[in-house]
């Protein structure tokens, strides 16, 4: 070393020692992480650091970062991949109490999951089975969730209690259920909910017209207009089933679901659409245009022998498009994590091309392309300053999961949702090292067990449900 | 209660106590378990018992047992579900120190593999990565597992060090490779480790011939003929690729693989054939006349695009078949639990219809129908007196295994191997709560990590091989 580079080297080491001492406050640092960003440029720091004040990320980068920040709690991960949390899109999180039951019987829906619920489905039950899901979610690294279901002022206060992040839609329907008599009501419920959660920093409060077909024109207009004067999410099925193509053709002169939503003005910003499996390219220009977001549910989809959604086509073409589970019926598990396999291999195989949706697409979109999908990616999606602090850690050193060349790759083709460590959500630790520091999980798993009971009795022993 | 019965039950009562201070003496009892026996009923105990005694299952049945026997020790299992060992058909265990290398790259064989292999195999390599793959395994409970790859007298070290069970079969293939200049000397070094290992109590040494186009015809012949006289297993990769497709028509006047295998009498009862995924009705009835095993390897099979196997059918016809996970940079993961929601679900995809391939099918494809494509199932793939003691504990506690209705959708469509919570093999618990007992995992993933500095240097940074 020259004598000038030495001089310039101790003049940095004290500067250095010097910013030590005048480093910036914060109150979370991630160390030692291989931080996967998801930034535009899908920036990656092999040796990376993530800083957290309040309920935002200050800082990632390098480590040189952990000189320049002073927080009060550091997280030391040793090289474990640190990312995003994920999004789950698209589910009914209550439906974890049911889960397991009558799987492969045909014509589901009608035939059991309607049924079913007009018998069970009450505000314990609700709350019981999200409690259960949001568990499972959390353990299985999803920081934020899409619901659709009954009683979501229910589901809201176990979001609130857990420390998750939540879009909550509730159901507008026009046959009587739970907790309305017809669709009517069902859009009071909403109103209702969206007025007492309006404010809620954690929690969007949404419509959840359940299918267009399932819906009238005049339910999904008035639900349209409303979600634009009140400015929230709608969340609907659409062009799921074959059932739901023909009804839809009956009523609207042969067009498609996406064609009929679009023609009654309710293909909008607003609009989160599930499954999006029968779609061609005529409908994918109507959903670019609408600027509406994609949810794509493969695993429930596969396990419903409905099809595959071309969600790949979608994602290539700016589509705002996110991975979804479903509900635990369906899915029949709640985290996307647990999906990222079948997500990259049914593609793969569809395409007959094992280059099809690459890995880092998979990553893409469920972080990223969910958080455009339900609008929020000024907010949540990718490790930026700014951005809110909702950040996951996966383990790098079970065994499936070594050796790590290619984290994308380790994450999609190889990890599982046990292999989560840690969940962060709004800044706040609400797993570590698999243990749930906000709720009782030993209490919630009884209860919910509890309320197995209830359905066993009326459900299986009945024999009134095909089971 | 009438006189008569009370004194009935009074004797009975003297009976059973008299009967515990004449138990017969067990040295394993698994007690408060869901049993998922897997034997030709299918039969459950919901609150059943199993019974163990050196290295052999002494009963299974409810808790009556419990009074019946009396054991050294006792696993209370509280619920949880207890089902026979999985048993992995097919796999190349050493590779996991290449895993997440290059998933995505175009006919990734000849253009990535074998050239990496060519640089790498070696006796270290081969025992480094099949002791990651054991741990993996064990802790994603597979008891039983098909492996073929080079050096593998060096994988038998490794297995008879964890206390798995396997069979082993050494590649034979045409062109140069680590352990063989050609396929004369692959032969040798095969009979010279079924030489060494033919009497191990858990390990079965095998020959492995690569594949029918990889090979002679003459080499082919020669294993089958070898494989009868010494009686061991013969694993090939069989009806995988539209590659080995052609070049066996041209080889053989337009035949297909299995054809050709049949017309030069290499299709036998020792023969166990790895994807079997172009294989049509002629080939199916020729598979079942040779009483031939069949490794169904869906994940592996679907990420490379290659297509669907018609296992189901072969199930279905009574094919001895069985899951397998396939090499880990294949599938990317070795235990079946993983694979089986992309079992159930591809096939239901596939056969568009959501009622096929039930969960019960895959599980039975995981135990017992992989025993049978193994020729094993004399002695495991069921929970049944006389059997050997391979078993498993799955946690039903997780947030994504509650409730359990059915089982066998608990198992297929909610877990992964991170709810396997004991593993046993051979009477001998390997697992216990997740801790590895008879091998140290912290050392042997240091050991794997270390390695892979030799592969990052070798392979990515020299830029010689595709990435």
């Amino acid at each position: 070393m020259s004598i000038k580079r030495s001089l310039l080297a101790a003049t940095i080491a004290g500067l250095c020692s010097f910013s030590v001492s005048a480093a910036e406050k914060a109150d979370l640092m991630i160390t030692d992480a291989m931080v996967l960003t998801m930034n535009q440029d899908k920036q990656v720091f092999e040796k990376g650091t993530v800083v957290i004040k309040g309920n935002q990320i200050l800082a990632v980068g390098d480590q040189s970062l952990e000189k320049q920040y002073q927080a009060k709690k550091t997280l030391d991960v040793d090289g474990d991949i640190v990312m995003p949390g994920l999004i789950n899109t698209h589910t009914h999180v209550s439906m974890t109490v049911f889960r397991s039951l009558a799987d492969d019987v045909p014509d589901r829906l009608h035939r059991y999951i309607f049924p079913l619920e007009a018998k069970l489905v009450s505000r314990d039950m609700v709350r019981i089975g999200a409690n259960l899901g949001n568990v499972e979610m959390v353990k299985g690294g999803v920081t934020t969730y899409a619901d659709m279901y009954y009683f979501e002022d229910e589901v809201a206060k176990t979001v609130d209690k857990i420390g998750m992040r939540a879009i909550l839609g509730e159901t507008v329907i026009k046959f009587p259920v739970a907790d309305a008599a017809n669709a009517e009501e069902g859009i009071q419920y909403a109103l209702n909910f969206i007025e007492e959660y309006k404010d809620h920093p954690r929690i969007t409060p949404a419509f959840a017209p359940h299918a267009p077909y399932t819906n009238t024109t005049e339910t999904l207009q008035k639900i349209a207009k409303l979600s634009l004067e009140k400015d929230v999410p709608v969340m609907i099925h659409l062009a799921e089933s074959h059932r739901e193509e023909e009804k839809i053709a009956e009523r609207a002169e042969g067009m498609s679901p996406v064609e009929y939503m679009d023609s009654i003005g309710a293909l909008n910003k607003n609009l989160v659409g599930a499954h999006m499996i029968l779609v061609d390219d005529k409908d994918i220009e109507l959903v670019k245009q609408s600027d509406m977001g994609v949810a794509h549910n493969m695993s429930a989809n596969i396990k419903s022998a409905k099809g595959v959604s071309p969600a790949l086509k979608m994602y290539d073409e700016n589509v705002r498009i996110g991975l979804g589970t479903d509900g635990p019926m369906s899915g029949n598990t709640l985290s996307t994590i647990d999906e990222f396999n079948q997500v990259a291999k049914v593609h793969k195989l569809v395409n007959k091309d094992r280059a099809a949706m690459p890995p880092i697409k998979v990553i893409d979109m469920a972080t990223m392309g969910a958080a455009k999908a339900l609008h929020m990616e000024d907010k949540i999606g990718s490790l930026e300053a700014g951005k809110l602090a909702d950040i996951i850690v996966v383990d790098t050193k079970a065994p499936n999961m070594v050796p790590v060349y290619n984290p994308y790759s380790a994450l999609v083709y190889s990890a599982n949702s046990g292999n989560v460590r840690h969940t962060i959500v709004d800044g706040k630790i609400l797993m570590k090292d698999r243990d749930m520091l906000t709720v009782d999980e030993d209490a919630i798993r009884k209860e919910a067990l509890e309320f197995t009971k209830v359905v066993r009795e009326t459900v299986i022993e009945s024999g009134e449900v095909v089971q």
